[in-house]
């Protein structure tokens, strides 16, 4: 059989059909053949919705025939919304979270519910890396970021608590959005941490991101300017126009001696590459206080999540986890004074980071200490997330190279709080000035 | 010496200089003579703002002239702010809050600072009862309540985390609204616990405090049609449109044997008054868990307020009060998921209480257990205020009637969620439907 071919991504895949050089039934299928071919050993996806109901349920609309990944934590008015654990493996809620229920007034359809860790938190599924089966994908929205890997869906939502967003499409190749805290609607997401949890997306492009969050974010934003793009028009094939030349910020961090070699090298390289097009890229630090905010990260967690699946843990000792049991352990000892003290401590640092970052355009880091670590056990350490997600700042990986073993290698730019608009069209020209990974 | 007159209040004087019936400086130096009559008894003010520059810093706009009681926890540019603690006698910001640099702009001026509670808590300052000095004017919002009612001010800001606008102005025989929580800007104010802390407005009649409100609000609202009235013209001596004859659920609560027969005979008489004018009034009760509340609320009291005054408390300690040491402790021995299971709960019944008012204009309660205590040491009971505070209900009191020592009985009115607008047209209605108190 000959293997399929890799459909158009979202922002390619809207004009074509658009502009009736692609029927949407017809891409559909060509979606259905690829899920059909690589799903078997993939494992991206819990359920899928039946390729009849697809195909007849297409309807008018910017993304008619566009299918849609939607993280299993997800709520939809059909399919199972397990939540990644066995308590609610027959879970059908019959509604719509509301970024589902717009994803389908757009015109889009719900391909399937991707595969997450046990509520979102550290027990994987069994989705592997589409580029080495006997690594990881990343957690917790591996599902999503395997399935856009694979070219099944050319758009996929995730959820980001510490770095679930961003550490799978890092460690898949593809590139992976987490806007600001509160830009893109969160209801009917089951939540782990009220003060962390972010709505993103998984693409393949930063156009690709750029256009899903401009359609799907948050329309009641306090400071809208600031978040928006402006739409673009779908007679044309150009997507978001790119930034100047940014000055990125290149951030040394206290971890920095858990990075691999390649990924230091690929680093390294791409910076080089974004010189000689032009970029400033200046070493850049912050504040010691900032990296508390890893350790103030957790204690909110431990307390939100913690209080959250205290009744999961006690009525279902036998299907819950060992680490959503340690989760509650460790917010059960908390006081309320070391919750307000992390809630105060991330307040201050959001509003003071503008101040840290001045004179650049974006911060430039590592999303990842490097490759997927191999094994489904382990979904690989989120320190290089963790800060923005303890912030809400928003964050944008793309995939720069490869290594050794074959497994994408990836660069996160950040940006203050609620400047999204500025970090993707920076984000477009830093993907438009390096070569293809 | 002759007493001086009352000057006019809020809506009026704005509209008389308005029209040039009244100069500026002339009502200014009324609102001077009376305080200089009644203050020095009364004790309302931490500080005034010198005659000759509240004289020659008139300025234009809507409110020319028009002087302001701005509670002692509120960021003044001059003047101290001392919170009602000796830890900030001296503490001079430099800076206006937000809602004060808005009064100014209105043309309006700074009066003088009113006596809080020590940081809108427990501990007493020495304001004393207008009708009766022998007797507390409530707290916290003492001096602005007193001010208010010995016809000094025309407007005092006040703030409620408990009960410390609404009690205070019953008390006082004023009348006060606690709008929907975050409806008004509270930016600059000392806090006392995040989660509940309201600035609240003190006036002279439901139209005043409507039209206070309609200004000096927070323009970014998520839903500003049902908190917005339309403005009043300058020229029109009518102000806000009452509500037809509403249907009001008058309260039962568990507290009810804690209310006075004279308490409960003014609110009897007041029914009978406003059933003869054509309102429907019917007994209500809430379920159980809304009673709940008030311990979900003292738990994020103690927790929000015991996690900011530790440091004051462990540095101050001679300078701080035994209530304030009790409220740290109280704090300190808080979980995290108590206070995660408050705000929880918070959350719940705030969206809740809309279905349960169905098919009322507002409930109709009481706003204290009667008069106000003798003794200046103990503020009066918070309990038929706390509940609105938690579930962040706008709230609304108006003077009823007098007890037999002469001192004032009210009413209070509640609104679901952000219907502050319906909240003040039913009251004016309320109002105009009573004999004057």
């Amino acid at each position: 059989m000959k293997p399929t071919k890799v459909p158009l991504g979202l922002f390619a895949a809207t004009r074509a059909i658009a502009q009736g050089k692609l029927s949407p039934q017809d891409y559909l299928q060509q979606c259905v053949a690829r899920a059909d071919e690589r799903e078997p050993s993939l494992h991206a996806f819990v359920a899928r919705t039946p390729t009849d109901n697809l195909l007849q349920g297409v309807s008018d609309g910017e993304w008619a025939g566009i299918p849609v990944g939607i993280k299993d934590l997800i709520a939809t008015r059909e399919l199972t919304t397990t939540n990644g654990s066995p308590i609610y493996a027959d879970q059908v809620l019959g509604y719509d979270a509301p970024i589902v229920a717009h994803i389908r007034q757009l015109g889009a359809a719900v391909f399937g519910k991707t595969v997450t860790t046990e509520f979102a938190w550290r027990q994987p599924g069994p989705t592997v890396n589409p580029f080495n089966a006997a690594h990881t994908p990343g957690g917790s929205s591996s599902g999503s970021a395997a399935a856009v890997a694979a070219g099944i869906v050319p758009l996929a939502l995730g959820t980001q608590t510490v770095g679930s967003v961003i550490r799978p499409a890092a460690f898949c190749g593809v590139v992976g959005v987490k806007a600001s805290f509160g830009a893109v609607p969160r209801e009917g997401v089951f939540p782990l941490s009220g003060s962390l949890d972010h709505v993103g997306f998984i693409a393949r492009s930063v156009n690709d991101v750029a256009y899903a969050f401009n359609l799907l974010r948050n329309k009641v934003a306090i400071e809208p300017d600031s978040i928006v793009l402006p739409p673009v028009p779908m007679n044309t094939e150009v997507g978001i126009e790119p930034s100047s030349a940014p000055r990125l910020a290149w951030l040394r961090t206290p971890f920095d001696d858990r990075v691999t070699v390649e990924q230091k090298q690929a680093m390294d390289k791409s910076v080089a590459q974004l010189r000689a097009k032009g970029a400033v890229v200046e070493e850049f630090s912050l504040p010691d206080e900032y990296w508390t905010g890893i350790d103030a990260m957790f204690c909110l967690l431990e307390c939100e999540g913690g209080a959250i699946h205290q009744e999961h843990v006690k009525r279902f000792p036998e299907r819950s986890s060992v680490h959503l049991k340690e989760l509650v352990e460790k917010g059960q000892a908390r006081s309320a004074f070391e919750y307000l003290a992390a809630r105060g401590l991330q307040q201050r640092l959001r509003a003071d980071a503008a101040t840290q970052f001045k004179g650049f355009d974006a911060v430039l880091t590592i999303p990842a200490t490097g490759e997927a670590p191999e094994g489904l056990a382990f979904t690989g350490d989120p320190v290089f997330c963790a800060l923005w997600s303890f912030l809400g700042l928003p964050a944008l990986t793309m995939p720069i190279a490869r290594s050794a073993k074959g497994l994408p290698l990836g660069l996160q730019l950040i940006a203050p709080y609620r400047q999204d608009a500025h970090l993707l069209r920076t984000g477009r020209w830093v993907e438009l000035s390096l070569p293809a990974a």
